[in-house]
């Protein structure tokens, strides 16, 4: 299995933790968790595994600058700026949101790595490709090379970030005697679920890959996943049994919106720190172990049913906390 | 070189990275950075080499609870806090000032993390030794036993850490092929000044160990380190010859005071995660690095004459930017 050029930017393999005292109620379920947000300590997180490809592509093709966009408190912005700071390329971000009076958080972050901004207002953000096509014939047009990575560097490129995370997985799986009956992660552009689901297949991982959504809904993430994956066997020659029956995507954890939590997802991220010293975030990895959890607990009625051993994908967002510090409530 | 009880805790061995585009105008020097921020992500820094032994002498003692302290926005707090989460055991921290209103940066994570805290007014800091003391007593009364571990885990338990680090720097050094002159970190409490002074003897590195003061003066150092090492000479039996002359502390660093940054050291901040996407903080690193950079700039009046290759130490720090992000200027 040849994988394509990629840099190694990321701190690998990640560990897996046992949850030693979480408490999960008599559910007879042991809970793992794959420590993604170990990756790098400012470029923690899933997104500089599939950023591991996608740039190694950037530089294959000679461009000097990176164009990517999300919203205010995008990790992957934050991961990507990061990264083209340490390896000398120039970042434009396009965000969605409104330039706040404060950058805090994620933002923060991508402003002293230097990445150039272009807010882009929530009602014109159906626009933001054609604007960055426009940034990159200006790029052009000044003697610059820009490469465009999409929302959370999800597409047939970065799908290889956790194509190759699941060759880790297969050898963590070995060494501590493992057969996970479940594989989670957040979902938010598709592009770590695509990921594991194809890998999971192509390295015979045990466990089903389900995942909660924290935006959109479970059509989306079917139709997004299988477009990727087409394009994916197209451009690198891969075949591989896929259909769209194979993505489980579970629906009813958004809460509020994204980006919004309820309490009881402030409620699981506080739990989880208090009693195993894990640090959640309320966008993604909060929303998605809150939804496990709760899966899990409703035992046979529920979308993990005969949950004995899960697996956790840690995909990292500690930054998300900052800026969201006030709902959290101490005694 | 037989090393005391110790936990595996952190990310080790850390990185080194050369800076490739941060301006030292024609100075010549070559600055390298060891990585000591990605020692993991919300335990990252120094503090964890330290209480890899601190904690394991804990355990060994029977104990279920840690009592510490530090400033409000202390990292060696956080990281005992979270490290004790992971370990099952009962944090107690003793923190330096009023409580706040909203918890932010290091004491959220602290809070998160299921520390109980005791706030002592700055008038009143010099008891918290005595209050230490008397919650040890108090825990021991309803059946507990609390171990007490002294600001920044500096003392002759906690020296062991930048011991040990020096042991990996010897090994860096050979991987990497390089010599260098200066080996420089900011000092707070001693701990890792003291650790690497010692180490860098015992395990014969090349390099002047130089601290930049964030706090206190040089006199304060020289007497504390001193004290640090006579006590771990004795309690370990080692043989060591380490006198005061060897504690080389610059001052003129400090700035408006501990915990408060000049905008200079913010502008330094902001430049080196711009070239080479490396994040200081505004109370250690930060002006620990500012001071470097100016008096590798005196050349040879300055402190680092002839500074070729000049090893940095990045102790961490990073949830320290958040509380102070409004001091950052962009564009």
């Amino acid at each position: 299995m040849q994988f394509p050029k990629r840099l190694q930017l990321a701190n690998l393999p990640t560990p897996i933790t046992k949850l030693e005292r979480f408490p999960l109620h008599g559910s007879g379920a042991q809970i793992w968790v794959k420590r993604d947000e170990l990756t790098g300590t400012e470029v923690s997180g899933n997104k500089i595994r599939k950023l591991e490809f996608s740039l190694a592509e950037a530089l294959e093709q000679g461009c000097n600058t990176i164009i990517t966009c999300g919203g205010l408190q995008s990790n992957h912005c934050r991961t990507t700026a990061i990264l083209c700071s340490r390896l000398g390329l120039k970042v434009h971000l396009i965000l969605r949101g409104d330039k706040p009076e404060q950058p805090d958080g994620n933002l923060l972050l991508d402003l002293l790595a230097g990445a150039e901004i272009t807010y882009v207002l929530e009602q014109d953000w159906a626009t933001h490709e054609d604007l960055a096509r426009k940034l990159q014939a200006d790029y052009a047009a000044s003697g610059n090379k820009a490469f465009f990575i999409p929302i959370g560097a999800s597409d047939e490129i970065g799908l290889w970030g956790y194509i190759a995370a699941c060759k880790e997985l297969k050898e963590d799986f070995e060494q501590l005697d493992i057969t996970p009956d479940y594989i989670v992660t957040a979902t938010g552009s598709g592009g770590t679920q695509g990921g594991l689901l194809v890998g999971s297949k192509l390295f015979d991982l045990p466990g089903k890959v389900i995942a909660f959504n924290v935006c959109d809904d479970a059509a989306y993430f079917e139709k997004k996943i299988h477009e990727d994956v087409t394009l994916w066997q197209r451009r690198y020659k891969m075949d591989v049994d896929f259909q769209k029956k194979d993505i489980n995507t579970i629906e009813g954890y958004v809460g509020p919106g994204y980006g919004l939590a309820s309490k009881e997802v402030f409620s699981t991220i506080a739990e989880l720190a208090r009693t195993d010293g894990l640090f959640l975030d309320p966008v993604y990895t909060g929303k998605a172990f809150h939804g496990m959890v709760t899966e899990i607990l409703k035992g046979k009625e529920g979308c993990m049913p005969d949950a004995g051993s899960v697996l956790f994908i840690h995909t990292g967002g500690l930054f998300g906390v900052f800026p969201q510090q006030q709902y959290f409530s101490f005694g």
